[in-house]
């Protein structure tokens, strides 16, 4: 582990690049708001935002600053066929004129209303306009077919489930937690090897897991799939050989339930491998029905990322919309519990709606958690069409204010009372502080323990369900900085093999132990929006979590003194032992923090 | 006169770097969006837009990503006094949490209310607010001083006066005019020099401005002033005897007055100049009472633009608003109809609302018409506080698509329709094809007097009052172009010298009477937003502006046929003999339009 200043170097690499990709560069966010201002935009936006039954939907639709728009219709089907020219029209009116800052001109906006629908319904549209040089045209394009925006809302459940809010969620990438049989996990050659972890040894370690206190794992891709992630695969209703079969996976799925645990799996419904038959039976042949699945264009098809390995399937089209839907319906039917949405932002909101409704309709208590790496207000988006989103910008502001000291107790503070307060219920985020496709936070923080526990006290007394990425409770970290000298970007170097025996840092897991415990104890009382409640320092904040609940955190290098809201707390936990307060003063030794609660 | 292709080069020169300085470009727009979610924005927003008589007001206050406000309030006065801390005050509450896409963090919305006040009442206020720090902040702190923002809004007529939409303004630049008896204008070495024109000199042309058929005159400065333009005053009550006395000048508003014009003076309230006796004193006796006319921080002072000799007044204190109001109180009372307000975006919204209700209730009848070179969005922020702002927007427009191709039909009838939508009638929005800071018209097409009759053709068919440039109605060229070889920009290039006599272009001139006699015909019909009737070809556009009313343009260097709307039109006016038309399509020569109208 190397030594040394942490910096905003580190952040850079770190989050920047790799959670929002551009996206939080000035530069891509002016390309893209520039282009939000021409054509035809609907971008799901409907009011109200999530459509109730029995109730008239109002559809928006933004006409940008290069379009002249003469007659507007939105086309809808409440059948579950995809919505054509005989389908019912509603027309669309002026409703307002724009001045776009960016493009330096005027936009306008259209209206129609799609009538009131049962409970239960699925309604598909899509907008068509005709200009005024005759030609259609319609919302929100595909970007590489020119296929017409397909768009959604399904007038189903559009609460997430109780039980995800309370849940305690534990993230195994399945090939590096345990071996069937308890021996050690392979060392490869590169971290891009198979390591020999099974779905038999998740089960073995059920106990493991319940004592630490989780109530749902959320497994890494297990479907057939050339690769060590998974999150390419060939074929979405079996098991991947090398992993286990699905007897072993049901079976732990019922020792888990038997434990009082769900277990969600990561669904990739974007893309999958270039070797699934499907893919390949289109890419032979042309003419074959497969060829629809995807979305060709002469000989080059839509990928993930222009990853050829990885193609996009075509989803706001039949066949490949039911293959998918079908694969999800089959594992919920077998008594998965919902699951992780893999780059859920590569698919339409349209899908997601007929996804919730096919997984709903067979469980009622499944949850859809989308990977959602896009601004705030993309998020709120996803209300009502997903039950939760990683909550990345958390993630981001925590690695700021914790790991690498880039932002102060107000901004942090402020963050997280805006972020809190900025979405509905109707959206649960869970929260954490790693995962698979960036540094792992003891790497990221030099191996700094202290830091880490303080940023999983902040995680813990925050409202969204909290995620612990497999092996960080016991200090597992990295060999190599996913960045590597050579400008390369590695993500598998956070994908180390778990380590089990005394190779686990013993104090770092009972922390973690007591910090699941003292959350469930306080969960229901948790603070839907955290307070801020003192602000003395700028490396100092004392956060109101709940009623007489109050986290009081010291993120500098040095000792601080913190003036407490209340004469009668009690430290409930703490990261650090040496921290000691009377009535009125805590004295937070470097890098500490605690809960303290009323007596 | 140069030869040779018109292309973007031109264009950039002549209008994009002058109109809106940097701030079409995108880098600058986009600081100045990132700079607006940062600190407390009031930015005169209030519900609604422009505040009524005995209904409550809602404040609105942006605060931005790098403040956390603990509690806000309005303090206000009704009784004429500035605000300060003995005033009424009233809370403002949190009432909206928002993503700032370029912050790439949240941002809030604070909102408070101030209750109903009577018809005629000047309600002045500030926005303070504490932060969790503890310390107070304003909002829209004034950038140089850090003063406190102030606001205001008038409880009076918000109306634009009639004669205002009515009117036909002739901008005359009073030393490049007329002479008094008729005598040549002098002529400089420079165009920076004094040519000689006088107010009697525009008296005795009273006669040709009549015939012309003009209703209103804009004077250019008249004020005591070191410079040939006028715009940096040394006193502003008197008139500069260069150019006359104030006893003429009432004669040439009585004369104007009884010929039915009305006379608008050019008014400077940003700013005046450094030979100011208040300025001189302030700069000598850092004690003196006339200190706070001015923001002086040490020895350093605001000025228009960072230009020295053009000291700005601190108008939101007492001392500088009580001269500059007096002011313009002094000549509407001798019986000026209102001003041209230069630089109306320097002053805040605050002095323009105590501006108006000064002026206002003098002469009920008096227009103020702001120079306001932003976006639309900016000004509309003036409707309710000023009856005009000039049509800068429609400039670039017209001459995008005009002078220099470089925008088609489509996009030039999207701009009219949307830009006529855009603005409620409470603001009126002045036309012009050029002004004393551009290149002329003529100049800018390389003598091409079949553009300007084009242009000149769709500014007096469209809603807003047109202006004409002195000169360009006959043929008023330019010398050189502003923008010199050496980088430099002489705005004065475009103040050449009217010329009178046989050196005029009579069948311009004969073209300009025949488009004002036709406007004054049809004023009353004109349609409040002009609508795109047919669009064939990129380069013709037919307009619909008024029942019955077609303006057919063919801005291409071939002939053109277009449809026509209706079988019954007959040509009321044309820019080109030739154009010839049978029931259904009209033939137009190259840069060619005509008025069509129902026989």
């Amino acid at each position: 582990m190397t030594e040394g200043p942490i910096g905003p170097e580190d952040f850079q690499h770190v989050t920047q690049d790799f959670i929002f990709g551009d996206l939080s560069s000035n530069e891509s966010l002016v390309q893209d708001l520039t282009a939000a201002g021409t054509g035809l935009r609907h971008r799901s936006r409907t009011v109200p935002a999530v459509p109730r039954a029995d109730e008239p939907v109002v559809i928006e639709c933004a006409v940008g600053a290069d379009v002249s728009v003469h007659t507007a219709e939105v086309i809808y089907t409440t059948d579950g066929s995809l919505p054509d020219s005989s389908s019912t029209a509603v027309p669309m009116r002026l409703h307002a004129t724009d001045w776009l800052e960016l493009n330096w001109t005027y936009g306008e906006c259209w209206r129609g209303q799609i009538p009131p629908q049962p409970e239960g319904t699925l309604v598909r549209y899509r907008i068509r306009a005709t200009t005024i040089q005759g030609d259609t045209i319609w919302a929100d394009p595909n970007a590489h077919s020119g296929e017409a925006g397909l768009f959604a809302y399904w007038l189903g459940d559009s609460d997430p489930p109780a039980w995800l809010r309370e849940a305690v969620i534990y993230q195994i990438f399945v090939d590096r937690f345990a071996t069937t049989g308890g021996a050690s996990l392979r060392d490869g050659e590169s971290l891009a090897d198979f390591f020999g972890g099974t779905i038999d040894g998740v089960r073995e370690r059920l106990a493991y897991l319940r004592e630490l206190g989780v109530t749902c794992l959320w497994l890494s891709p297990l479907f057939p799939s050339p690769t060590h992630h998974g999150y390419d695969a060939t074929d979405y209703v079996s098991v991947e050989p090398r992993l286990g079969t699905q007897q072993q996976l049901q079976a732990l799925i019922e020792e888990a339930h038997a434990l009082g645990m769900r277990v969600l799996l990561d669904f990739v419904a974007n893309h999958c491998s270039d070797q699934h038959p499907s893919f390949r039976q289109a890419l032979a042949d042309p003419e074959s029905c497969e060829r629809a699945m995807f979305s060709f264009s002469g000989d080059t098809y839509q990928s993930f990322f222009d990853v050829g390995t990885m193609p996009k399937f075509a989803l706001d089209r039949a066949p490949a919309m039911a293959y998918v839907l079908d694969a999800a319906g089959y594992w919920v039917r077998l008594g998965v519990d919902g699951y992780r949405l893999d780059y859920a932002m590569g698919p339409s909101h349209a899908f997601w709606a007929a996804f919730r409704s096919a997984v709903r309709t067979i469980n009622p208590e499944a949850a859809l958690i989308g990977e959602v790496t896009g601004s705030a207000a993309q998020l709120a988006t996803y209300e009502g069409r997903l039950d939760g989103a990683l909550d990345f910008l958390l993630l981001q502001a925590l690695r700021g204010f914790v790991a690498f000291d880039l932002i102060d107790s107000d901004a942090f503070g402020r963050f997280l009372e805006r972020h809190f307060r900025y979405f509905s219920a109707r959206l649960v985020l869970p929260s954490f502080l790693d995962n698979h496709d960036m540094n792992r936070f003891l790497w990221a923080v030099r191996g700094d323990v202290r830091r880490l526990k303080l940023a999983a006290l902040l995680q813990f007394m925050l409202p969204g369900p909290p995620i612990i990425y497999y092996g960080t409770e016991v200090g597992v970290t990295q060999i190599r900085d996913l960045q590597h000298p050579d400008g390369s970007r590695k993500l598998e170097e956070s994908r180390t093999p778990m380590v089990w025996g005394p190779d686990q840092n013993a104090d770092l897991l009972d922390f973690y132990r007591l910090l699941i415990r003292q959350r469930k104890l306080i969960r229901q009382r948790l603070n839907a929006v955290p307070v801020v409640v003192a602000l003395e320092d700028p490396e100092v904040l004392v956060l109101g979590v709940g009623p007489g609940m109050y986290v009081a955190v010291n993120r500098s290098r040095v000792y601080k003194s913190v003036s407490l809201p209340s004469e009668a707390l009690t430290i409930a936990l703490s990261t650090d032992e040496g921290i000691d307060f009377d009535a009125s003063m805590a004295n937070l030794p470097p890098l500490s923090g605690c809960l303290l609660v009323h007596r």
